[in-house]
């Protein structure tokens, strides 16, 4: 299928998932962990979120060939008590142990009510609502983090010495769409910076500094040497360090520095990130159906603010990427020519017979 | 003791604090609960907290004398399970039934790994770091929030659906101070833009808008029915949300608009709020001692970093707070002798034999 943007092609969203499947499997993943990932990159891509989904795999390849990203492991407890569990995941794909984590953290959960699940060796988890959509349709909130390598500096220092972390949290509704906040800590993101540069925009004050840590609405700039800031100044920054304690302190990951980054870090080097993965039960505090009547209740009340001008409608976390999904399911996940390509020919260096779809 | 500032009194903290309990067992609280909310707001008041201090146990006073801050309960234990708490703070202080539950919190997470208590009921618990403190004092790490009033509205809205919502983490630490992060996800505070009206000074961009919504470095024209805004934007907005949700829809408290406001609604009226109180045990992860050498480690690999220009020091969150306590505990906290005056009155009123320090 050829979309209206020629450098774009529609792709199926199960037979693209079969065919990376199949990628995963050809590199030695067992047939369980390549769907694993499989599904958590198309659906990323479902949800609009390219930046974590298949266009990765040629960099995912690249790392399970050189044994940097382990296949055939799932992690192994290291430690466990009625609401805890310490996971070693051995440097296996992130997807595969980030989604163990939150199977035992759910677990966990079922017994206990709450459930906190701290991954040490792992890798790259992609997007973070793929797991914590696995709590909602347990009836349960998921919220998880992770440390990540480090582009950001502390509040007043110029050094980079964490990630523009993430956190994810998701809740689940009744009639409405569960509540799916998954954002980093930082103002803006590499690629939007990166796009700003390329279409010769200025961008918003507050998103980033030159290489002088002075403001700037230049993105040049901010791609010579300069960084994007945390959300709210020392505020944000504020928020980083917890994650970055939760994730990496707490879990004996690496910290810091110590982290391989995915990108520039040598291919056959593991990560050795962390992980902070959590379930609530909701049945600890109130009957399920109550508790999502009350989630209902609760976004209708805010959906029926008055509008700012310009403004059609207030959008809840996750609204615009789980009605993204639904269409891209049913019609077709657009996806550049070029990362096809990419795919296309990895998948021929492994000897994948099938065509991408 | 006078200070150098007329406006001002230097004031013995133990004395306060005596005094200050005092007032609260006047007004019929058990000795018990006086010194907690004592305890709770003189603590406020070294670590610079001052809107968290003192200057409220006039207002304080109106809501118990009024009945709608009830003495005599530390709430009712209404549902358990391995890690979790749901705990009815049966309209009582908030100081005392958030002390409670932070207990409660340490107590599942020192048997089960992780404690988590919502709270519904309860009424202003003041400053969030009183607690989160106690829980490091635990070795644990400590978390918690709380709704509250109206004052924000969601992203692309006009109406106030939300608080502008505070989130307070501590971490344990071995030779370094302790993490304390406190913070509110707005970008500044009603206090800071009246300060800066009063000065006639501009605000920074991000902070606010006027009363149509649009951007202002104005600060009068925040006060005319303008607003605060979230770090971040819709990012802020999000974490308010999920704040809301946990302390609020979880725990089954009132919500948005049926939360009675500390100063402007009935004294007569409880103010129903929800808190979420978390305690994680560091030693379900790994010894204690070892946690806190990873802590201290990981704290002064940061505050080694290279310094922006005109910055001295890289500060750890709650950092500032708590060497001011640790200063004003020994030389005495500052405080406006129009607060002192006005604590005076009332503790006439309530027939206080003693002075005020």
């Amino acid at each position: 299928m050829a979309s209206g943007n020629a450098t774009e092609r529609l792709v199926d969203a199960a037979a693209l998932e079969r065919f990376v499947a199949e990628v995963f499997e050809r590199a030695g993943a067992p047939r369980d962990e390549a769907e694993r990932v499989a599904d958590a990159l198309v659906s990323a891509d479902a949800r609009g979120m390219t930046s974590h989904g298949v266009m990765r795999v040629p960099m995912y390849m690249k790392k399970v060939r050189a044994g940097g990203f382990k296949v055939g492991t799932k992690g192994k407890i290291l430690r466990e008590t009625a609401s805890i569990i310490l996971l070693d995941g051995e440097d296996g794909l992130g997807q595969v142990i980030t989604w163990r984590a939150m199977e035992e953290a759910i677990r966990k959960a079922r017994d206990a009510g709450a459930g906190i699940v701290g991954v040490l060796r792992s890798n790259h988890f992609g997007e973070g609502a793929y797991y914590a959509l696995h709590a909602i349709k347990n009836d349960m909130i998921g919220l998880l983090t992770t440390n990540g390598s480090s582009n950001t500096p502390a509040h007043g220092g110029r050094t980079m010495v964490a990630g523009n972390l993430p956190l994810t949290v998701g809740v689940p509704t009744d009639k409405e769409l569960p509540i799916l906040l998954d954002m980093a800590m930082c103002a803006s993101s590499k690629g939007k910076i990166a796009y700003a540069a390329k279409k010769g925009e200025r961008i918003p004050p507050g998103w980033a500094v030159d290489s002088n840590g002075q403001p700037t609405d230049d993105p040049q700039k901010v791609l010579d040497g300069g960084w994007i800031l945390p959300i709210g100044g020392y505020k944000g920054w504020g928020l980083i360090l917890i994650l970055d304690i939760l994730s990496g302190v707490l879990t004996g990951a690496r910290l810091g520095l110590e982290i391989t980054d995915l990108f520039t870090g040598e291919p056959s080097s593991p990560q050795g990130l962390g992980h902070f993965v959590m379930a609530i039960n909701v049945e600890a505090f109130m009957p399920v159906a109550e508790f999502k009547r009350r989630m209902d209740a609760r976004i209708r009340s805010i959906k029926q603010s008055e509008l700012l001008p310009g403004v059609t409608e207030i959008l809840m976390p996750g609204e615009r990427e789980l009605k993204l999904e639904r269409e891209r399911r049913k019609n077709g996940i657009p996806l550049s020519v070029n990362v096809l390509d990419q795919i296309a020919v990895v998948a021929k260096e492994l000897g994948v017979a099938a065509k991408l779809p």
